[in-house]
């Protein structure tokens, strides 16, 4: 059985892609690696990718050289989580402060690990989590 | 600046989180940290997981024993990628063919590498991605 090796891509659909774009590059210093009406791709740690999509404009099938990119679309306030580390949750929470980013809520896992929640400006639902969270983290 | 190590959470939100959960054991191989009836937890190569939540279970805050979990939903057909090498993308088709999953498009990227898409149970757009495709990957 062949192996996945990791998510590489990971995506949000948002209502104003660069206001989106924007948020992810300055609170997170994710770096864009390309941008347009449609998709922005940001690099996460120089090995993964966080695609935002503009909701609504990815719904027909993109003809590019190499193929075509088959329609997806989201919407709602979809969860994703970032790992930290717990080193530097104090200066995560200073610098979201700085953002003006309220925390909505705070978890302390069994394992010891915890994790701060709050909103990107679609109402995604963000998390940063430090070790001590699962099994394998 | 504190940094992002990497994505560590990915979600998709389901109509059958059972089945859901079996698809993305039986064709990948990830395995199952825990489950419940409005949540199921996948490893990713035991260093990230997917999240699969039962559509619509997770509108309302869920106090744990550490905090309280905000709520979050989502729907459509998001999209996500899942690395793998090249050289296993012939086994790849041959797995996806053999649980009968239709390869919706396939493109070759400028840098090399390769994409398969196809479907998961609830239409969600899933692509494998061979190294050859961003700048950083």
């Amino acid at each position: 059985m062949p192996i996945v090796n990791r998510v590489l891509e990971t995506s949000l659909y948002v209502e104003d892609l660069d206001r989106a774009a924007r948020f992810y590059e300055t609170v997170f210093g994710f770096k864009r690696m390309t941008a347009d009406e449609r998709l922005c791709a940001l690099s996460v740690a120089d090995r993964q990718v966080l695609l935002l999509f503009k909701r609504g404009a990815s719904t027909r099938p993109a003809v590019l050289p190499g193929g075509t990119l088959p329609p997806h679309d989201g919407s709602g306030t979809l969860h994703l989580a970032f790992a930290v580390d717990a080193a530097e949750l104090p200066a995560w929470e200073h610098a979201l402060r700085k953002h003006g980013i309220a925390i909505e809520s705070r978890i302390n896992w069994p394992r010891g690990g915890q994790s701060l929640y709050f909103r990107d400006l679609d109402a995604h639902l963000v998390e940063l989590v430090t070790p001590g969270c699962w099994p394998i983290y």
